[in-house]
C-alpha cells in the first residue's frame, strides 16, 4: 500500500508504539548517532584538509549503518506524519554524503577513514555492502517519503558502482553480512533500474559457495557453506541467515524463479518450525549470534537478537507477498506483539539486544547482550535504529491492497485504502478479539483469522462471507459499501507447550492469551517466593485480571505451588521434597517485563 | 609423597591413563608444540642477527604455555618412570632459554618477538605471568624428576624479575590469567626462596580491585571484580576462576591465613554446590568460556573445557590437603573419571576441548569447542599439554602420607609408601568395588569411602577400625605390619536427578555406577530409533552387561519406551503423543564416549 493508504488507531497497540516511535525514538536515535560519532566519522571525511583527515575513525566498522538505519526511520515518518523535525539534519547529512562520497561512487566512513583500508578488500568483516544497503534502504525511504532525491542520488552512485565492481563481469564478492542483496530489489523498485536486480541475483547466486575465508565461526557463519537451493537448515549468524532469505525472497518476488521460493520455504520450516523461540526471537547461542541445533532454544541462554526478530518479521512479509499464505502474517505478528515489542521500553529510549525468556535468582546481568533490564544504547548499536525504522513502517506491513479487495494482517485498529475500498478497523486487539471493520467502496476483504482462534465467529452486515473463519486462513467476505464485518476471536488463555524435542523447556508450560506470550516476573511475587520456586498447576484456571486504560490491562492470574528448595545439586532420583504450598502469581505480558528493576523472570514455568 | 613412593597398577584404570599418556600423548603434544612452532618461536630469537629476528612469531599469544606445559609432563614422567626418551629436546630447549631470556630475566617469544610489544604493558591479554607461572612448574617438575637445574635457574630468573617489578615495592599488577600464583608457591617450595611467596600474595591481594581494563566480558572474567575475601560467587572465566582459587589455597596452605582459607571454603560451595556438572565440568557459558549464573547447567552447549576440570582437580587437591576432607577427594575423582577421562580418546592423541553432556541429532558439529568428536589438536591449545602433565603427575593425587599414616584418596590400584607404612592396593575399580589393601609396617591407614557408597562394609585382618566406613568420610583403621582392609563398595547402578532449579534437565534422570556417570550414545541404538526418542522408566531395573577385558567392561541396559516425534513445535498443552513402543537400550561410561564415529549423545534422559 502506499505510505498513506494505512494509517494505525494511535490508540491501538501498534499505533501507540509508532507514535512514541515518533515523539521519542527517533530522536533518541539522532542523539545517539551524534554521540557515538557516526555523523562525526563523515564531518571528518568531508572537512579533511591536504594532509588527510584529523583524528580516527570511532565507533564500530559498521558505524555508517547506524545513521543510515536513523535516516530510513525519518524517511519512513516523513511519509507517515509529514513531520519536518529533522530537515536541517536531513540537508546537512545530504551534503557530508556528497562531500565524502568519491567520484567512482564509494561511500564507506571506516575503510575511507582508516589508513591502510582499501575500499572492498576485506568482504568478511568489513560490512561494505551491508552498509551500502542500509543507505539505499535510507534512501528509499526518504525518496517515497517525500525527500529532494538527494540521498536516492548518492545511493544510486553507491549501487552503481556495485554493479560495475560486482556484476556479472567483475568480481565474484559476496559481503561477510547479507542485506544489500534485498536493498538492491528495493532500489531496483524505486528506480525501475534493472541493473540493480541482477546485482541482486549475483549477490544470491554468488553465496554458498565458500569463497569467504573460513573465519572463526566457519562458513556457515554468514550463510556461505551451501548455495541458496542447497542450504536447508537455518544456520549460523541468525539475522545474516534472515537478511539473506529476505533478500532471497525479494529477488524470487521480481524475477519469479521458483526454485528460490521453494527453498525458501524449505529454509523457513527450519527456522520457524525448529528454531524459533515461542516469542517469535531467532538464534539461540550467544558466542557467534546464531542458529543453534534444531530445537536447541535454552530459555535463559536465548540470544534472540532483537535484529534477528525484525529481519524474521521482513522475511515473513516477503514470504506472504510471494505466496498470501496465513501462516506468514501469523509469524509476524507472533515477533512483533512479543520479541520485538519487549526490546523496547515504554518510554522508547531503552533496549533489549538479546531477549531472553528466562532470567535466574542471582542472575549477574554484567554484559550487555545478557542484562537484566533494557539499556539507552549499546556499543554494537544494531537493535535501536532498527527498530525505529520498523516502527515507522509498521503501518504499511498491517495491510495490502489489490484488484479484488484489501487484506487484513495484522489485526489492528486502523484504516486501510485499498483500490477499491477503504476498511476501519475498530478494535482493541491483542487484548479483546472483537475486530468490527467497515467497509467504504466494494470488494472483497479478507481478514486474518489466527492459528489459535478455535471457535472464532463473524457476522456481516452488506456483504456475504466467502469463506471462513478457519483458524490459520484467512476470512474472506464480498462487501457492498457500507458493510461491516464483525469477527470474534476467543481470547481465552491457553496453556501451550514444547515439542518434546526442546529439552531446555521440558515439564513446562507458557501462558497465551490470543498473541501475546505471558511470563512471571519476581515483582509480582511475595519477598519470600523466588520465581524459581513457582509450580504452576495446569488443571487450574486461568483468571484475567483487567485494568482498563493500563499498560498492561490484561493480566493473568495463575494457580500452582511454591517448591522448596533443595539442599544437593546431584541426588538420588526421587520425587522433589514434597511439602508444597499453595499459591496464586500474576503474569504479565512479555513484551511488559524489566519494566519495575532488574528480577528473576520466566516464561517456561514448570508444572506442579 | 614423593614421586616415586606412589605407583599406579598399569593394569588399572588409572594407571592405564598415565602409562598411556607416557607412551603416546606425551609424544603428540612434543610433535605438536613442535608443528605448531612453539619451540621455533624460541629458535627464531635465539637465532636473531643484528636485525632482529627472521619472520614472525607464531601461534597464539600464549603459545609458550604450551611447551611450558609439555615440559612439565616431561619432568613428572622422568620423575615417575625415569626416561630419557626427551633428553636431546630438553638439552636443546634449556640452550634455547638460556639464549632467548633478557639479562634481567625477562622471557616471553610472543612480546620479545613481536614489534611494538613491551614486556608486561598489557597484562589483561598477554598472557606474560601465566606463561611465566607455566614455565615455573615445568622447572620444578623437571628438577623434582631428576634434571639437571637449568631449567630451574632460568625460572628464578623469570620470577625475580617479578619479585623485582611486582614485589611490594613494585608496579601493583596482575595479571589477566591467574596461574602464576600457585607456581610462584610451588616454586618457594622448591627453593625456599620466601620472596615467591610474598610474590603470589601479592597477586592474590591485588586482584579484585578493578585495576585491570573492563574489557568485552567484565572485570568478573578475570575475577577482577571483587577482592578475594569479598568474592562469594564463581564467576567469570572458568579457567582463570580455578587457577585463581588453586593459587588461593595454596597461599594458605603456606601462609596460614584462616581469612584466605574461609573465602576459597565459600566460593567452593559456590562452584561445587551450584555451578558444576554432574561430569565434574565447570563453566556452561561457550562465549566467554564462563561460569553461568548458578544452576545454568545446559547439557547440549555445556563448555566445561578440560582444563577447567583439570584447575578444579588442583583446587580441590589443595582444599583437601588443607583441610583433609573427603569431599574434595570425592570432586577430584568426580572430574577425573568423567569430565577429563572423556577429554581424551583410547588412543592418547585426540582430545575434547568442550565436554558437552548432549549431542542433538543433526548437531553440526562445525565449531571445534562443540565437536562431535575428538581432535588431534587446536589452534587455543591449552588442554592436551595440560592433560599431559596431570597425567603424569596422576600418582601423586592418589594418596598422601603423615607421620600417622597413609591416606588413600583415589581408590586405585598401586603400592603407596608412606613414612611408617606402605600400602598395597589391588582392586578393580572402578569397575568393582572390592578394594584390598595389604599394609606393610604399621600405622594408621585411611581409606577414602566415596558418599554414594551407602552401605560399604570392611573387612580387616591384623588391625583394628578407629572410624567407618561412614559415606563421604575416612574409613581409619589402625594396622599392623601384614594387616589387610578390604572395603566393600556397593556399585549397583543408581539413578540420579538434579536440583529443581537446574531447569535444563528437568525430568530426567541419570544413571551412575560407582563414580561413573554413564551416557547413551546412538551407536548403541537401532537405525530407526534416535537418542531424542529415548525415554526411561525409573521403576525398570537396570541392568549390569559385563564385558571382563573390554575397554568399558561394564555397560548398563535401561529399560523405557520410544517417544513419536511430534508435528508443531509449540502446541496446546496436553499429553504428548501416547503411542509408546518399548525399548530397552545400553548405556556406555560418559568417558568412552565419541569413539564410534559422530552421533547423538546424551547423558541426562527424560524419565517416562
Amino acid at each position: 500500500m502506499p505510505l498513506d493508504a494505512a494509517r494505525l488507531d494511535p490508540a491501538s497497540l501498534l499505533g501507540g508504539w509508532q507514535e512514541l516511535n515518533a515523539a521519542a525514538t527517533i530522536a533518541h536515535c539522532v542523539d545517539n548517532v551524534e554521540r557515538t560519532a557516526a555523523i562525526d566519522n563523515f564531518r571528518r571525511l568531508a572537512t579533511a584538509g591536504p594532509d588527510g583527515p584529523q583524528g580516527t575513525f570511532r565507533g564500530p566498522w559498521f558505524a555508517d549503518s547506524d545513521l543510515y538505519k536513523t535516516l530510513e526511520a525519518i524517511g519512513w515518518e516523513a511519509g507517515r506524519s509529514g513531520t519536518d523535525r529533522w530537515a536541517d539534519l536531513l540537508s546537512e547529512v545530504a551534503d557530508l554524503f556528497e562531500q565524502v562520497q568519491t567520484p567512482d561512487g564509494y561511500l564507506n566512513t571506516y575503510v575511507q577513514g582508516t589508513p591502510g583500508r582499501e575500499p572492498f578488500a576485506d568482504p568478511e568483516w568489513t560490512h561494505e555492502l551491508y552498509c551500502a544497503g542500509h543507505l539505499m534502504q535510507a534512501a528509499v525511504a526518504l525518496h517515497r517519503g517525500g525527500g529532494d532525491g538527494r540521498f536516492l542520488a548518492v545511493a544510486r552512485r553507491v549501487a552503481d558502482q556495485i554493479v560495475r565492481e560486482f556484476g556479472a563481469d567483475g568480481r565474484p564478492v559476496v559481503d561477510g553480512h547479507p542485506e544489500v542483496e534485498t536493498a538492491l530489489v528495493e532500489l531496483y523498485r524505486e528506480t525501475g533500474d534493472e541493473s540493480y536486480l541482477r546485482a541482486a541475483e549475483l549477490q544470491v547466486e554468488r553465496r554458498g559457495h565458500r569463497s569467504l575465508h573460513v573465519g572463526r565461526f566457519g562458513s556457515q557463519y554468514y550463510q556461505d557453506h551451501l548455495p541458496v537451493r542447497e542450504a536447508t537448515e537455518a544456520i549460523g549468524h541468525s539475522v545474516r541467515q534472515l537478511y539473506q532469505a529476505a533478500g532471497v525472497t525479494d529477488v524470487y518476488l521480481e524475477n519469479g524463479d521458483e526454485t528460490l521460493l521453494e527453498a525458501m520455504e524449505r529454509l523457513w520450516d527450519s527456522a520457524f518450525g525448529t528454531k524459533m523461540y515461542i516469542i517469535g526471537g531467532h538464534g539461540s547461542r550467544h558466542r557467534d549470534e546464531s542458529y543453534g541445533d534444531p530445537y536447541e532454544l535454552p530459555p535463559d541462554r536465548a540470544y534472540a537478537e532483537t535484529c534477528a526478530s525484525i529481519a524474521a518479521l521482513q522475511w515473513c512479509w516477503r514470504m506472504l507477498l510471494a505466496t498470501g499464505r496465513a501462516r506468514y502474517a501469523e509469524e509476524m505478528e507472533r515477533a512483533l506483539l512479543n520479541a520485538i515489542a519487549a526490546s523496547m521500553d515504554d518510554t522508547g529510549t531503552a533496549f533489549f539486544y538479546s531477549n531472553p525468556l528466562q532470567l535466574r535468582t542471582g542472575h549477574d546481568g554484567s554484559h550487555e547482550d545478557a542484562p537484566s533490564e533494557r539499556l539507552p544504547w549499546y556499543n554494537c548499536a544494531c537493535c535501536p535504529p532498527n527498530l525505529a525504522r520498523l516502527l515507522a513502517s509498521m503501518n504499511g506491513y498491517a495491510a495490502t491492497s489489490g484488484p479484488e479487495g484489501v487484506h487484513l494482517h495484522l489485526l489492528t485498529a486502523g484504516t486501510f485504502t485499498g483500490e477499491r475500498l477503504t476498511a476501519v478497523v475498530e478494535t482493541g486487539y491483542p487484548w479483546d478479539g472483537d475486530v468490527l471493520v467497515t467497509v467504504s467502496g466494494g470488494g472483497e476483504l479478507a481478514v486474518r483469522v489466527p492459528a489459535w482462534a478455535t471457535g472464532a465467529t463473524v457476522a456481516v452486515s452488506g456483504g456475504r462471507v466467502l469463506a471462513g473463519p478457519v483458524p490459520g486462513d484467512y476470512l474472506r467476505v464480498a462487501c457492498e459499501d457500507g458493510a461491516t464485518v464483525r469477527l470474534t476471536l476467543p481470547m481465552t488463555p491457553r496453556l501451550v507447550r514444547a515439542d518434546e524435542r526442546v529439552d531446555a523447556v521440558r515439564g513446562c508450560v507458557t501462558v497465551m492469551r490470543g498473541p501475546l506470550v505471558y511470563c512471571v516476573e519476581q515483582a509480582d511475587l511475595p519477598e519470600d517466593v523466588l520465581v524459581e520456586q513457582l509450580r504452576l498447576d495446569p488443571s487450574s484456571p486461568v483468571v484475567e485480571e483487567r485494568t482498563p486504560g493500563d499498560v498492561t490491562p490484561v493480566r493473568l492470574r495463575l494457580s500452582g505451588t511454591i517448591q522448596p528448595p533443595e539442599a544437593e545439586l546431584y541426588r538420588p532420583y526421587g520425587p522433589a521434597p514434597a511439602a508444597r504450598t499453595p499459591i496464586t502469581f500474576t503474569a504479565i505480558p512479555y513484551h511488559a517485563w524489566a519494566n519495575r528493576g532488574p528480577g528473576a523472570m520466566r516464561v517456561w514455568i514448570p508444572t506442579a
